[in-house]
């Protein structure tokens, strides 16, 4: 149904396969998911898109799990089907327990609710939380 | 500019009264911000938004921080500036710091990326995820 | 701010001119709003989005309140401030009391919020929903 | 397909029961829809939920059939399946007919046309429909 | 799975019939496709969506190839699953080449990034940018 | 009204002022405009960002007016200020004439219009659609 067939690593070209290995071993898996077979038919958005995600994704400030959550609440709240799929996986590989996904999406759901609210009656941001908002070096 | 004048504390009835009291010792705070004084023009909208929000922000499998790093993280990615400016300031409140805050809109800017191009390209998910993301009692 | 000069009435070309008073004689105002003198710039599209306007907005099955209130439902939930201001003003004229106002942004605030949850789920629509959706000629 | 199981009525805790009973018994109709059953597998969001939904959707200062019109727009506009499809059934019940249906997917698409090229030109509010918008109590 | 049956054209209205042989001359093709059978069910709609896009669509300033693209565009940032299919079967046509496409999403991609992260840091507009936008005659 | 202050040419890091060099040269400007400053506080997100973008939208298959306008053409329909500022900006210097952004206007109104009317009534893909989207590679 994809606008392209699948790159299966089996007849990826050394450029394709050479991030399909990094990816599998970044991720600790043993394949390859069907959103890279996809945008492996333009194999400069395979490596950008790759290159950028690992570094996003890297534990930092922010741990694994967390940063998985805050992906699938925004693929949640555009309702984008695939990445609902892939990051609940991916959020429940870094540990996200049932409890923990009722709650996201309960987050996600008054989230968008208020968003709306707050721009239908054109509420304007207090100054305090405007200077709260910049913490210390802002 | 908002569409209704702030219904400020001294001139609030008993219920509006109630609900602002209510969100100052829950939050620990002592003003109420824009948001609640102009949906107090409405207040069935008043206590049935705070009574959801206090339900669905109260730590429990997740803790504040995360909760409002969720919170923040859908609002930054649809736009929403007095809820950014709002939760930003929550999110620091509960120990979000400048690295971690980078790395979370940097994740808002991959996800919303990506969430595009998996439909652009119209990628369905794999039979895989698909288990992997319903879980234990899925 | 705008990206072109507003076109006012005093300078308008006779194609331009002629929108104007088709829209203050259907609307029965006696002024142009920004709206239009902005996109006046692009005289074909004045006239199109004016006539598909004029047609969709007219009175039928539903009735002129009906029609604005649902401009404005839309208009809120896309967080467009122009539009929310010019449809609240649109819809009060025709009708539209301050509880009733306050009840539509009650209900676009849910809708968004169920919206995401039920995606969030991965939820399937119901045979015997989609039935009923179809109504008597489906 | 979707991320839990149904819970079904005969399978259903005692707290879950009372949610449906009440919303069998709310909206007259004799079973349960998938929404309700897969978020039930969290109770809490079930009940605050389905409370916010009745008290948001019952008739007030609108008619039951207007706030259906309302909730359908929106999920027209966020391109919600589910909820288009739900909502247009309840729509239908409260009396819309096909006439309607289609003045109300036509308002549908107009402001989403407008709302983005409103935007796209830069138009800021005039000052006159701003105070128009905030009615007598503004 | 659409509200309602196909208006096909051996059973459609002369009133409907002249829209479809209008797409069919103009964009040179033997057959209707589903969305014009859908919306035909609301005649006015069909007249009204289909003049407005042939007057769009015309090549102008712009030729049919771009905004063929432009088209695209919107409609993968949007998710427009059938709009995606249409609009890339159109834009091929038109001499859309894969190296075409793969750009195309590709900015798609990286613009709703940006969008995000730009209003996430609460980034103004510079005044010299706010200039050069509005161009010679601004 | 930035969360952060601007990174200045004359107080950046190395790291950052090698950035600004290079997105100076590239565009063959003299200046470095907001969004670029304000993200030079998080230098990882200014480096790959930038990176990204360079890759981008350097011309290949499409040159860089068709970029910069397909890149203002989804920051329009996304309703991003900042980005319909600098993009409109960007195309104008890439050639865009002033007839040109009309019809880039009109193309983002009547793709968010149809986007929608589409899912409204739910119509699914032509199968002849789909087989023409996916192109010789397909």
């Amino acid at each position: 149904m994809a606008l392209y067939p699948f790159v299966e690593e089996s007849a990826a070209s050394p450029e394709v396969r050479a991030v399909y290995e990094d990816i599998k071993k970044t991720r600790n898996v043993d394949w390859i998911n069907n959103f890279w077979k996809v945008i492996a038919n333009d194999p400069a958005m395979l490596k950008r898109t790759w290159e950028s995600l690992k570094q996003v994704m890297a534990p930092g400030a922010l741990d694994a799990r967390t940063k998985e959550m805050l992906y699938l609440a925004v693929s949640m709240s555009n309702s984008c089907d695939y990445c609902t799929v892939s990051h609940t996986a991916g959020a429940r590989k870094a540990g996200m327990t049932d409890a923990m996904l009722h709650e996201l999406i309960a987050v996600v759901g008054m989230a968008n609710e208020t968003n709306r609210i707050v721009n239908a009656y054109r509420v304007e941001p207090d100054a305090k939380l405007v200077e709260a908002a910049k913490g210390p070096k802002g």
